[in-house]
């Protein structure tokens, strides 16, 4: 039994022209690079692509960006949730349209506290005004950020409503506990952790992939990881890879995700246009680029 | 020294059609009641309005609706902050172009934990960009819903960078100290509490008034009290009013605001219609009605 997504996924990160304005060219040019170095796709537009500081105008320009770049419609999987229904409806449209199926869909994430009635409903009614037997949705679970939990029996009332239709989860809350959860409450749903160094153990229970910040940074060792952890006899590489992405975590954690990733990329590329961001995140501090050069530097090989 | 903006101002409720689609005849009459009963001025498509849940497109019909209605620009005071940039951008010229200079601006609200700096740097692009010197910029700390707090440092740094642009900020924390504070650090800026209850003690320390929930249904007793607050001949009826709006603020609260209000308004006019709301908030609890009735009646007359 296929999952409705599996496989090591980016939540790449965009960058943006002087104006802010996103940068079609070097984002096109970084979702090669995520493919040549391993990646089975790239969530674009996800909370590492500053998705929601973008108006649906921009984000679709973003999606038609990687297309027209080359990136085929099955090595994509973007992020459509907003925080008002028209809007999802229509960004998950609009990736139908250009024959993307798999997207990844935030609940509704303004109000705080609502009811898992509520964010049934929510879902209900755009996956029935999308109407289209074509998509594959993936449920977004990220409570640290969208402080809109998405609790396990909501995930398999989905499931059961919409069969065939919601068939993934990407949960980034880091609660591995949870994930366990998913993935014995629903056999064959394709639950996707964002939090790389949980891909190995996650592996081994059941989960299907990722879909990952540090992939931008270290696409290569969770490749490794995805095709490798049930070999024994590749056990070397494999701890290696493994050493690799927890170091590349916890330097990103450090001093925070976003503006590290584009520090490090400004750095790798000689390109200072990466290190833009759009307000509120702010670029990375000019003062630490020293230390941080040094963390790079100190990274384990693979 | 006038404040840029003061008295009584509704966080009016959104009515909706059958399809969720907003009910422009509905709303328009509804404001219209709320400046019979006393509001000063109508803070359409806030969090009690269900803003964050409208596209950008029905926000701009939803405001227009009201004008058309024949409510004056000068009456209206409507949201305009979401999650990305350039939409509050467009839902703030869109406002101007209309006449209406005061709007009710959230911080980007997606990301959590960001810094002042980064918030700062968010206002003032905003500001830079809108570049219309007729803008009366009211902030809005609701860290409850936004989960973005707005520091009381970083208010007066936007009043000092943007003097006559930055001239209030509606305070929905419920916490007193909080707007005490910003008071007695901002001689001259309009802070409005959204709390009911606190109106009374807040406007004998300088605060400028209210925009909030309750005055959907508490409208008169919020402009008895601003009006006559000062007023010891007035006293009887100014308690009779703090009770009023007390005792309707703790019903709300007994049942979730925005699901109330608009119960009470379908029982008020006999209109089923005004029971509903866009997932993922849900209608009042059908087998509570009967008490919700009870304490409506019960309620002090003023």
């Amino acid at each position: 039994m296929g999952f409705g997504i599996s496989g090591v996924y980016c939540a790449t990160v965009t960058p943006l022209n002087a104006d802010l304005s996103p940068d079609l060219k070097r984002l096109g040019a970084h979702c090669h690079n995520l493919i040549a170095d391993g990646c089975h796709g790239i969530a674009l537009l996800g909370t590492t692509g500053e998705a929601n500081s973008f108006s649906v105008t921009e984000r679709k320009a973003i999606l038609e960006g990687a297309l027209n770049a080359g990136i085929t419609p099955e090595q994509l999987a973007p992020g459509v949730g907003v925080a008002a229904i028209p809007d999802t409806v229509e960004l998950t449209r609009h990736a139908l349209s250009l024959g993307i199926t798999r997207v990844v869909m935030l609940p509704p994430f303004y109000y705080k506290g609502v009811s898992d009635d509520g964010i049934f409903a929510a879902y209900a009614r755009i996956i029935e005004a999308v109407a289209d037997p074509r998509l594959k949705l993936i449920l977004y679970h990220i409570p640290q950020t969208s402080a809109v939990p998405l609790s396990r029996p909501l995930v398999t009332r989905l499931i059961a409503a919409f069969p065939g239709t919601v068939v993934g989860l990407k949960d980034s809350s880091g609660d591995y506990g949870n994930m366990q959860g998913l993935v014995e409450d629903n056999p064959g749903f394709a639950v996707m952790v964002g939090a790389d160094p949980l891909l190995l153990p996650f592996l081994k229970i059941g989960g299907a992939g990722c879909i990952t910040a540090t992939s931008n940074l270290a696409a290569r060792a969770l490749r490794t990881i995805y095709d490798h952890h049930a070999d024994p006899a590749r056990a070397t590489e494999v701890d290696a890879a493994q050493g690799r992405i927890e170091a590349a975590r916890s330097m990103l954690n450090s001093y925070g995700q976003i503006p590290t990733i584009k520090a490090v990329l400004a750095e790798r590329d000689g390109d200072d246009g990466w290190s833009r961001l759009r307000p509120p995140l702010m670029p990375f501090a000019a003062e630490k680029l020293g230390e941080l050069r040094e963390r790079v530097a100190a990274l384990p090989g693979v």
